[in-house]
This record gives structure tokens, sequence and C-alpha cells, in this order.
């Protein structure tokens, strides 16, 4: 029995031009409002895939972006943003810098809420600049798309959808406060559901579920903090009063990057469609990183990436890692563009860029070295190389952490990790039979799917086009208040029923009994008065 | 942009046949433990489609059975019961009969309990004698299945692979009391998800809300009343105490027949997969119903069947069922085995057997008078046929008012119905645009989906087969009580924190207060004496 996996069909390109040429609409129309850095990867493949089903793709981006890049598969139409593209970059490396630097653990947090917002500026100025741009706004509001695809980590996808009257599509990981399940009237019972930045599993302690309860308190007050200028904005370009959640309510399928090889089992709605894998499809290496890869014998090669936000780390701990790396008979390909450390072992190469999931795919391939980002997660268990995990911010932690507690990685701190710790953790699950085991049987259990998540992906893009949005798949609860969606007001009914008929029981039962002893008592004293 | 509907990928059988001759294993082993009736007919094309896909196929059944034949795609192991194929069929029609006879409510009900009380002791007898049947058991023992498909309304399938050690699949549209819930532990909330038997949408009103939270009391009581019988068979059996929420908690897949389509949008657990549709691949028809369609003109055909439960129905309400059916231009096929009503008109064709999905595909058919059961509503669906609805017993009701509910058909009550009612449903369904065009809606979106539920069903048997179940899918909800589920002890918990807390605080102030006004007043004393 072969694990029936489907390669995604593509419908051939120049099939698609030649329609197109000839005036022949083959396809919808999809805009795209993408979020930058590794959320943009795996959506792209994703668009390229649906202009080979024959739709045009429009993607709006800002001119300043890290990976966003014009391609032939979409028209790109870029608007000015009031920051430079070194400005970006040097905040990007200003997040990594902090990361690393010292101090008590309230100065980390300051240091880390400081540039979050600093970042959240970035993020919410791109926005606005996008929606007061009166000339895109005109160019989107004229060409009659027939959906939206977003990631709605940023909600600024779905305020131009509402604008426009679109219906959209999200494709995300997760978003800040778990709004994901508020805003689909999902069930997460945080009994089993560990909440995001815990660590926990799907199997906590007493102590561990108090703590997972308590987790969501701050969202009911922190998500209001970052959603409020977006609600703001939103509430001011749509001209009426919105919260983030209300909108993210609108959206008509939820394109999901999880899978349950790696997340916990939890309910899902029936617009929630799990799409995790997208990015697995490899390529054959070019001739440079084979020639690396054949070179490096029977002990193979190790893949190490701290992601493609990371460029450069504090010297010191670069010599530490390098240090570690030399312990190692494997050849490691290093993806790092920071000062090469002077102690830089020779099986250790450094490169500015690897084709990670292209290398993962290699049988040489003994181990994965990387930041837990979920993109990179999904390519090691799709290879089947067992990882060690060096979680940097985000959800990284908690990806680490269900990586290791399936038995296929070992997680570092990189911040108190020494050379020895790295080199143990490295030898550990390259030569413990039991992490490569683990880690193939997780991927057996990804691999076998009745259809690849690509075309999952993209019939679900499709099927939004041709229905105008998915309404079907829509709860009744989004009509409901909290009251009433927990049922609240039947109980307290219930109760006041209940609570009645037991007060007007005992008012008969003692009305009954006054009666009866008062009859009584009269006919005792009719009848003592007659014995007198 | 057409909707991506695959058909089902067969496994050419002849390569099968020629490499089990060749003694070489293409496939895995599976054992089917099936209920009989309608819930038999769409399991049988999944088994079909699994030894069209390599596998052996073993399916046990009573010698005494509706609808379980033998067919070269499985092995029919049988086992005697205690009773003939006549008593059974006298109980089936005995079922119809009663459904029809009069009397008041309280009558009514009564004769129905005493009649579903009848049946289920003839499937719990089958059920005994399955697993009282040494030789047979001894067979499955040697067998080495690597899983079991069942349909769990009756959970016999469930005990047997308790007892085999084997992984279990299975395929249903729901069960009595919503067990399928809470073996799943899939959340049901009563706010939107209407209960089995109310009739309602997923829109209550508060009465409804109200009452729709006491449908649940009963189900604490009665479930554990119908299911007993099977606790304590399978108790015995297992030789370890076990509940039938215990033993369904077992399973690895739920292959479940329903769409949101007609079903309303509710939350779902990730091993709950969504295959309605399974039974909706129309054949050529046969020369002499071809004939009949052909020969109807302009006007098209009626098909009209009660389903294959009900046999024979009162004269009076056969006449005037013909009575009706003669006022419409159409010609009705009507599949019925009673005695031929002495007013039948021209029009209508009394029929023993119909090819109902073949007939609800042809495009001549105009309407579907139908019972509601959920194979033959989804052939409706499926085909794009307005449906007048004549709905007898089981979740037959509550399909009908999820049909009626999206414009797609007509209910009538069948013990009250007239004549006029029945010709005034049909005239309507058939020349009131609107049901065309919302059945047509319906059927869009239920066949626009990325695999052919055929193939998904058989790719998550396969799975299970593969992987030996599915435990990655199985949630940790499972091993938490009620109280933890719920999280209460952590809210008492925290309420009892809270509440010491607020104590000690109100006693640190107390006892400040005290101190402070015992020391003022003391103070005071001193200084009053002092004047004094």
């Amino acid at each position: 029995m072969a694990p029936g996996v489907s390669a995604p069909l593509h419908f051939p390109v120049t099939l698609v031009v030649l329609l197109s040429l000839l005036g022949l609409a083959v396809g919808g129309k999809l805009l795209v409002v993408p979020v930058d850095g590794s959320h943009w990867l795996s959506m792209k493949e994703v668009l390229d895939s649906l202009r080979q089903k024959g739709h045009d793709v429009v993607v709006v981006t800002p001119e300043v972006s890290l990976h966003i890049k014009p391609s032939k598969n979409y028209v790109m139409k870029m608007y000015p943003v009031p920051f430079t593209q070194k400005e970006m970059d040097e905040d990007f490396q200003g997040f990594t810098k902090d990361l690393f630097e010292g101090g008590s653990f309230l100065a980390r947090v300051i240091r880390l809420y400081q540039r979050s917002k600093k970042t959240s500026a970035l993020f919410l100025a791109t926005c606005t600049h996008l929606l007061h741009n009166k000339e895109l706004i005109n160019y989107l509001e004229d060409s009659k798309f027939d959906a939206i695809l977003t990631d709605p980590i940023l909600p600024c996808g779905q305020i131009l959808a509402e604008h426009l009257s679109v219906p959209s599509v999200y494709f995300l990981q997760q978003i800040p406060c778990a709004l994901e399940y508020q805003a689909t009237q999902c069930p997460n019972p945080p009994s089993y559901v560990p909440r995001v930045f815990t660590g926990y599993t799907d199997h906590m302690t007493f102590l561990q579920r108090v703590m997972n309860v308590l987790y969501d308190i701050p969202n009911f007050f922190l998500c209001d903090v970052v959603f409020q200028p977006y609600a703001r904005l939103a509430s001011e370009f749509l001209r009426r009063d919105v919260t983030v959640p209300d909108l993210l309510r609108q959206a008509s399928i939820w394109l999901m990057k999880i899978d349950f090889v790696l997340h916990y089992p939890k309910p899902l709605m029936p617009n929630m469609i799990l799409v995790s894998g997208v990015n697995c499809a490899s390529k054959q290496l070019s001739q440079e990183f084979e020639a690396i890869v054949n070179a490096s014998g029977e002990h193979g090669i190790v893949v190490f990436s701290l992601g493609s936000m990371v460029s450069e780390i504090p010297m010191k701990k670069a010599m530490e890692i390098a240090d570690a790396l030399g312990t190692v008979p494997q050849t490691v390909l290093w993806r790092y563009t920071g000062p090469t450390p002077p102690n830089l072992p020779q099986n250790v190469k450094l490169v500015k860029w690897l084709p990670q999931n292209d290398l993962l795919a290699h049988p040489k391939t003994r181990a994965f070295i990387t930041h837990g980002g979920s993109h990179g997660i999904y390519e090691g268990i799709c290879n089947a190389v067992p990882m060690v995990l060096m979680p940097l911010f985000g959800d990284q932690m908690d990806n680490a952490k269900r990586v290791e507690s399936r038995g296929a990685g070992l997680t570092l701190n990189i911040l108190e990790m020494t050379s020895q710790d790295i080199s143990t953790a490295l030898r550990t699950v390259i030569n413990d039979k039991t992490y490569k085991e683990n880690i193939q049987r997780l991927s057996d259990l990804h691999l076998d799917r009745p259809i690849h998540p690509l075309d999952l992906a993209v019939h679900w893009v499709e099927f939004v086009m041709r229905h105008k949005g998915a309404p079907h798949l829509r709860p009744a609860a989004h009509d409901l208040n909290w009251v009433q969606y927990h049922s609240l007001d039947v109980l307290a009914f219930l109760l006041f029923v209940l609570l009645l008929s037991l007060f007007i029981s005992f008012k008969c039962c003692l009305c009954c009994c006054r009666r009866f002893c008062g009859k009584k008592g009269r006919t005792k004293k009719a009848a003592k008065s007659k014995t007198h």
C-alpha cells in the first residue's frame, strides 16, 4: 500500500496565455493583500498555482518590502510608504540585536515591547498608506475582483474586502490573541488546547491548566490595545464603527497552515481548511550545492538556518556555535550573512542563502538546525529530518516544544546555550535513531493525504471565487451574543422556573399544612369545649 | 471556471486479481460489520471501491437480512440468528403499519415505543449471536485484519474491534442520543445546533433554545437504557467493565455522511471526515425505464419512493396519493409493492423497484417525492431535483425540515395530508422556479469539492490500515473528566484564591483600622485624661 500522495495538477501556462491573448477569460480575478516576511513565502506558492490554473492575480504591496518581489505570475501594484528600505532593514536587524542583548528579564521584556511597538507602527503606516492611496483604491474599485486572498495577521486585507464588497479567503498559521477562534466561533477549550507562548503540550498538569486559563485574561485587554489602531482606521475608512473581530468574522474560508502531526488535535469549524505542507515540493539542487553535498561523504550534511529575519548574531554566540559545529563529522551548511567567526571549522560552509527545502529533501541530510519558524518546521517534517531548535520569538517556542514533545528534535535556549549544549544536542539527534524514527513517522502521516495541500488551497480560493463566498459554511453562532451562545439566558430562565415551581409548591404545602393544622386545632378546640 | 469535481479513480480489478493469483499482496485486509437497511447501501459503494484498490474485504452478516447480499467484491461470513426472514420482514412491515394507525398521540407513542423495543431486541439478538459464535470469532481472530469498518449506530463492530485489537473506522450519518459528539469530544452547543427530532433550524427563538436544551436531558437517562444491554454484552464478552461511549471513543476515524449544504454548520473534530455524496454516481437507465422517461414528453417525470423500508401503506392513504398524482401532467414513477389503488391515474406507473439515483439524474425528472431518508435526500441534492417530503420516522423529520428551510422542497405530514395538499405541494415544487433554483444552488455547492467523497472515504480507511489507526488525531480531551474538560476545577481554585486574597486583605485592613483607631482612641483617652 503506497501512501496516496497526489502531486499538484497544473493547468498548462502556455494554454492560459494563449486563451488570454484570444480574449477568452479562463479564470477569475484575485486580489492579494499579503504580509511580508516568511508569511509571504508559502502564499507565493499558492499564487503561482492559481496563475497556472488561469486566474488573474493582482498583488498590492508597499514599495519597501523584505521578500515580496515581482513575478510573471502576478501583477504587482505598489504604493509608497513613509519609510525607506534601509529604515525597515534596520528595524528588523534591531529586532535580532535586541533579542541577543543581555539584561534582566524586565529589561528584555521592555526592550522587546518597545521594538514590537516600533515594528507595529511600520505595519500600521503601511496599511494607512494603502487605504489612503486614492489612485490605487480607485483602480481596485474598478477592477471587479472575484475574491481577496490575505493573511489576517494584519487586518488590512479584510478592510479592503469590506470596502470592495468582495469575499475573502485567509491564509495563516495563527493570529495574535487567538483571534482566529473568536472570529470563526470555534471552541478552544483551555483544558487541553495550550495557549500561544505557554510552551505547554495538550497534556497539562493542574497548575499548567490554571496558568493556561490565566493566559487568556490579558488577551481580553491587550488585544483591544493591539488592534485598536486598525479598528479606528477601518471605522474611518469604511465610515461605520467596526472592531477587528467584526471584520475577521466576515472571512469565507480560513486556509490554516497547521497539521495535527505537529499541532495538538482540537475542534475545527467547517470553514477552516488545513493546508500545511504547501511549501514542500522540492527541486533538484543547483550544481554548487550538489557538489558540496556530494563531497560530504558517508557522514552527510547538516542544514543550519535561523530564518530569513535573522541575518547576524553577536560574534561571541557565533563563535560558540562554530565551535560546536566543528565537533560533528558532517558538513554543515550555515546560512549566515554576518562576519565570519574566526574559529570557523573546516566542515562548516557559510552561505548567504541556501535552498533550504531542496537541501532538506536530499537523502544525505542528517539534521536541521532551525529557529523553529512554522515554514521551516514543516519542511523538516516533510523531509523527515531530525531537528535542533533554537527558537527566538513569536510562535517559535511553541513550535519547538511541539517538535520536542513528539521526540523528533531537541530545543536549546539560544541565549543560554553553551558550545557543549549545541554539540550534544546535534550529535544526539543525528546518532540516536529514535529521533529519525519519530520524524519519519510524523513525515509519513503528514504526507499521507488524499489531496495535495496546494491543490486544496487552490480549490478553496476558486470555490470562493465561483460561489461568491461560502455562506453555507458560516455557523449561526455569529448571530448570537456571548450570553446566548453559552445558553446562559436559557439556564437562568430554567433556574427561575425551577425556583418558582419550588416556591409555589412550598407555599401550597405550607397552606395545606396550615389549613389542616388549623382545622385540627379548631376541631380539637371544639372537642375540648364540648367536653367542658 | 468548471467545478473541480474529480471522478473516483479505480485500480484495475483485473490487475488486482492477477496479482492476488500470483500470491502478491497489494492491499490490506478489512473486516466489515455493517448495519442492515439503507445504512448498508452507501457502505457497499465504499467496499466496492476498496476492493478495486486491491484490498481483501470480509463482511460478517446475519443469515437473515434485508439488503446485505453476496458480491464478488467481498467474502461474506454469515452467522445464524434466532429469527427467520419472515419474522424480520413482518417486524419491519409492522413498523410501517403502526406508523399509519390512528389513535391518540399517547397511543401512537406507546405503539412506536413497543415496536422499537421489539426491533431493538432483534438487533441485540443479532449482535449476541455474532459474539457467541465461537467458530466465526476464531476465524476472525486468525484472520489478522488491518482495520474494521462499521456503522456505530449498533456498537457490535466496535466490540469486535476491541476484542481483535484492530483500529476501527466508522461510517455513519448520526447515532442515537448524539453519542457521536460525546464519543469524539466534539463541542455541540445547544444554542445553535438543533437536537435530533426537534425539527428546529440553526436559528432558534428563545423558547426553541429552551426546548433544545431540555431535549438533552432525557438523553442522559434514555441512552443508558438504550445502550445498557450492549454495555452488558460487551463487558461480558471483553471480560472488563465498559460502557458504549467508552467503546465508541476508540474509533480512529468517523466518516460522516453529512454536508453543510444540508446540515447546519457546527464544530467538527479532526478525525471527523465528511463524505456525504458517496452514493451519487449515476448509471445509464435500463431500456425499460428509459422508454418510460422518453414517453413522458415535455412534462417529464416525477420519482416517488418512500424508501426500502416501506413496502405498503393503508389503501385509503394510497388512494388519496393516487388522486393527487393524477392532477399533474408529469408521468409519476411510484415504487410501491402494495395492492394497486383502484383509482390509479393513467400517468402513474407502479413499480416494485426503481433505479432511484439514475432516474433522479435524468434531465427530464421534475420532482422527487421522498420520505426524507438521508440517502435519498443527498441523491436529490446531487441531481438538483426539488422535493416533496413525507417523513415517517427517525431523522427523516429533521432532514425534511432542513430541505424546506433551504427552500428546496415542501414537507407534508403523511398522516394528516389530504389529496389536495399533495397536489398543491407537488405542483408548487415543479412550477415555482425558486425551488429548482435553490436545489440547483445546493447541488452546485455540494458537487464542488476538491476530491470525490468516495475517494476520500477510501483514503481514510486505507490510512487507518496503513498506520494502524490515527492516534495523532485523537484529542487529549479523552484523558480529562467532565469537570477537568470544562475547567471547573481550575475556576473553583481561582475563585478560592480570589476569595482568600479578599478575605486576607479585608482582615489586614480591619487589623490596621483597629490598631489605628485603637491608638487614636488611646491617644484621645490619654489626651482627655491629661486635660482632666
